[in-house]
């Protein structure tokens, strides 16, 4: 059997509409109307054709609750936050949180940019040829930082890191991509390195332009510790009065289910996650302002912190490598950018203050789960608002 | 300043489109025409308020392209992905893998259900007591089953796991959840089960409902290891000539950039997961058709092998842990569901088909990604189709 | 250059003395009596060159201190723990941890023997035919378990776990070894249990009798879920009089420091171990009764555990995986054998016995580090007592 | 029960000789002829009972076999690998791939010293405040280099990497120890600068002078990223001849035996080590040459690569952290200089000298156990020279 071919479709048709209409024609074998919502689409056909998605033929609709408001010490406003979920108690859940924290005195974040990384992986003659690649790398690395900062007027080269395995080099090229992930844009500057490492070295192969040390979008002990895009961490001190009136629990069952949970329990299920439920908040913003929804995976990778205090609980999730930007991939599309805007109390947020919204509104998620989990509600939580979390 | 409740609203509305149109003149400050894409929605404002998301305000969306067709052994009919992305050139990717595999005879798909799971964990006096309720969990389990088959007619007890740290037991209950993703079920089952627990024992405490040892949305070996959702393989001899035309590289190419960058590169980086970019195409795959897109995390730890045969390459991906449904969450939702039939050629596929066909998605995306690295076109393809992945 | 065999001279010389006394000549290029103390051994040279070491040119001498006197709930005698160290500060830091658990009513140990393992992997045709070999196995493991037994009187088969990744099945077989570590009657076992799966297959080639999943001498998580020879947990609630007269620091500290260091810093440093010392301990006991020292990475993968009570603290460490045995191996030799007497008060202790008191001796280890951290005496011990310590 | 004091003996006997027979007599219930071997002792007792081993009562016997000779490009003569082992098929099993080694025209070492680490763990008002901690240390490093090497003579500061983890800072402090293996004097350095930190700064608290950051005899993926101690690497191409003559294997073997086992299966387990047998030969050379048994839970996570090349293998080990020394702790112990001195032919080797053969003799193991997976002739092995392996 031919398999038939969506690509000519594209090339045949006049316009991005025909190309869509055509290509839903073929897929449904002829009975388009049985998919009349995943036909339907608002966006533009033409941009999001040529910029996020192949073979168009449609779109899916994602529900959007908000959580908040939030108080968080570097933002001026009230936060509230866009969460693109169907999960049924996940908004209400983060929704405490926020209160939580909002009534102990704001959350407050720390944020420093990481910078973007892309990492080829070279085939040297033998270990000792290996690491003399090293060497020279390290004395052109001027020149290397010029070859990349030509690919994008966006793109500032940052550093590197490199190690040998046998007769190979992994090189990690770290970039400042400025608003945007970034991703691409390292893609392309690594390119240009990579092929100026090569021609200057006798005997020196590109295995692949990407080695998984980046490492982009798969768990990783790398991203944790030398962090990729933006290393957030989002804290505050709940007073007590807060843990009972709010979070219906105490600072002792919270550090009992802290520990059991997310640092014992964490490590007996042969993961090094710290966290409860980072996954699920990020993805629903992720996906509300238009991020990459696979950079969960490395993002969730987070670290909840508790400790008790006089008169409360310290607490702090730290989260070394949120990657995320305000412009490029699917961050243009009208309702996503809404979702930023409406972050920001109407004003386009930056990239930096985005990732505080983001770092700040996981941690109330903890506090909320985490706190539920003390007074065993959660099953009842599900039991009345649909889907379980966590 | 007195946070402003968005729930109070919920109430005092008297539809949800009252309660929408509040939130939305709340949130906005009165701005709503400036968020006019974000609070559009075309979906069923009182279910989804009720089931899916609390603070309902609109809802965003996402292009969905289809790659395909993909001849998978299992099923008869040709098979269109629906692939709900915003990221350039992945659509594109997986579509070439899948042109590769059906040119080879098809891919071919291993399914088993492992079933969802919750891990309640429990306090003990001591490590002997702790030990003693192990025991007494063993020599009860019947009666356990029994309680949770009790919670619902679609839920199976089917097997537990436990261990002891300190004086603390986690147990981790295993249920087959029919053809739901089964996270609700299984949360409320484990806390009857939970329940009769402590009340049979002197001196028992439930310390938390779940303790990471499930896992859910957490990286983890645990998952690896016993599955969780479906265990899912997909594999395919690629012939010489298929890798020459379809993927432009070698068998000997594609060996080397595997092992350099999977086996090797991910162990360097402190990563468990072989492989290139599952993440992408399931968080596309879940998206499309109604999954929990957090599930992405535990979905994405997934080993693709290659190997070197007579005439051309052996290659399979091996994922422990799909968690997804054909029912429950956002899976009814209309674009999703019928995203689902799509797969199905106009018939809804069940959970055990749609888990064949992710399975089969993801080792064309792996195939495709790897091959563009060997012929370093990776950078090449994001410059002309919009945004880099992995 | 030719290179000189060793081998030759163990086949020529008459008598293993002269064979020692052979090679000795030889490595030493005729200078013998520049190596007057290696070259000298009081060992039984027939036995040792045909057991335990080819090529026999001598022995090393290792001091061993004794620690305790140490009170164990499930030993009626108190116990002195012999420690094969040249550490300072190791026996007195293990001494301080003894008499703080002997003063707080006796440290309590749970022994629960696991098994011997060793996995052979093999390859099939197709992933297919890797489940058809997976069921093969399932249905017919009384035969495998004849297969296994028939090769010691010893030995008895257990249970066994498999896992499928490509076409390939990693097979877990566990045995029994009685009193012996048991990993080279493990070893003989599980090659006549492959040869008959071989045979009775068709396709089905052995690939590697060790597939590095059993897990022997590197960390891993499969044998902290399933355990390895002995799971051990040692457990104590400390007064806070002992706290403050013997470990001079308090719960609160302790419990800082623990969270601090075992478990958020191991965590931070991308290891799944959760104490501050345990392969000291271990290696020094290993040492001193005959185990094999290199079975200190599996066993130092360790677990703390610290929770305030009412009136102090209760401590435990669960070692889920301690390769040990009474016999075989290097346990004959006479300081060795004499040192598990020793620990046995005159009496050989059982294998199971001799596990609960490296367990016991491992908390005392941990309680004395920790307590030294707090009161921030680590490096002055040190000044005063030679080598640093973990 | 009052505990019999071993401390207070040492006190009051009048000599070391004094005061081991007091204990002898004291732990063995009277009865000294029982433990004749272990009670025996070639051993200076005084600067033992003062430098290596507190409540000292004899010492232990290992058999020292010596495996080679073994050329290394960069060593001039024969190496012979003493091996203090009683694991028969060991010092066989290393000597056949010395041979193969050997006859491959030589191993070839890359050797970096990456300096001892100490990772004491500060407690700070809040995150922000952490923050400031860390900016501190960035422009004081030259105070506290000063500070660090006024310590000792022998130490020299190199580096530091620093991280936040709520409102805890980690600091990981790197020093150049010399020939000596270094932990105790990289112990008393972090003392000192950590007390400065402490006096410099308002409400910084120490709260562990080592955080497990360091990574001390833990697994951890931070020792294999920054390396520790020595970084070593070994590696040789080894012709199709050697391989059938000496190892009686093939290159495609030995390449599918590696990967189903090294890559592959150790992934499958949980483990980031990729590798058969290095504990083993560490534990061998690091008994008997003087180091600490313990450090080969850090040094055995390394990283053995094989690739076809025309003609035969290329093979490599990857070491990163040999923590190794030729002074300080048990080095100075009479048998154990004189290994290092066979080693060095007569001349005591440098530290550096001594890692390039650790890691030779570890990838002459690997070789030579990987060989006889494939030929599957292990346990035929140690059925005729004794325990397993492995």
């Amino acid at each position: 059997m031919k398999p038939i071919s969506l690509f000519d479709i594209g090339k045949k048709a006049t316009s991005p509409e025909e190309a869509v209409s055509l290509r839903q024609k073929l897929v449904s074998r002829g009975a388009e109307s049985d998919y009349s919502h995943l036909f339907h689409t608002t966006l533009d056909l033409e941009t999001v054709s040529a910029k996020n998605c192949e073979n168009l033929i449609g779109s899916i609709e994602i529900p959007v609750g908000v959580a908040g408001p939030l108080l968080i010490k570097q933002l001026s406003h009230e936060v509230f936050i866009p969460l693109a979920t169907t999960e049924g108690a996940l908004v209400a859940s983060v929704s405490r949180g926020c209160k939580a924290l909002s009534l102990s005195g704001r959350a407050s974040c720390l944020v420093e940019y990481k910078g973007m990384t892309r990492s080829p992986v070279f085939a040297c003659q033998d270990g000792r040829s290996a690491n003399e690649l090293v060497a020279w790398i390290k004395t052109h690395e001027s020149v290397l930082k010029k070859t990349a900062e030509a690919t994008s007027s966006h793109l500032k080269y940052l550093s590197y890191q490199s190690w040998i395995r046998g007769r190979h080099v992994y090189l990690r090229l770290v970039f400042d991509t400025d608003e945007a992930m970034g991703m691409n844009m390292a893609t392309i500057a690594s390119d240009a390195v990579s092929r100026e490492i090569v021609a200057a070295s006798d005997g020196v192969k590109l295995i692949a332009l990407s080695s998984n040390v980046c490492t982009d979008k798969k768990d990783s002990v790398i991203n944790s510790l030398f962090g990729r895009g933006y290393w957030v961490q989002a804290e505050c001190f709940i007073p007590d009065e807060v843990l009972t009136s709010v979070l219906k629990t105490t600072a002792d069952f919270m550090l009992e289910t802290h520990t059991a949970k997310n640092l014992v329990g964490s490590n007996l299920a042969g993961s090094l996650s710290q966290n409860g439920q980072v996954a699920n908040i990020l993805a629903a913003i992720y996906l509300a302002t238009g991020q990459d929804p696979a950079h969960v995976v490395d993002g969730s990778k987070a670290f909840l912190n508790l400790e008790k205090t006089d008169g409360g609980l310290y607490v702090s999730l730290t989260l070394p490598s949120l990657e995320l930007g305000t412009v490029g991939g699917g961050t243009y599309l009208p309702a996503q950018t809404e979702a930023r805007k409406l972050i920001g109390n109407g004003n386009m947020p930056t990239a930096t203050e985005l990732a505080s919204v983001v770092g700040a509104a996981c941690l109330a998620g903890e506090l909320s789960l985490l706190a539920s989990l003390t007074t065993n509600t959660l099953a009842k939580a599900h039991k009345a608002l649909g889907r379980a979390k966590q």
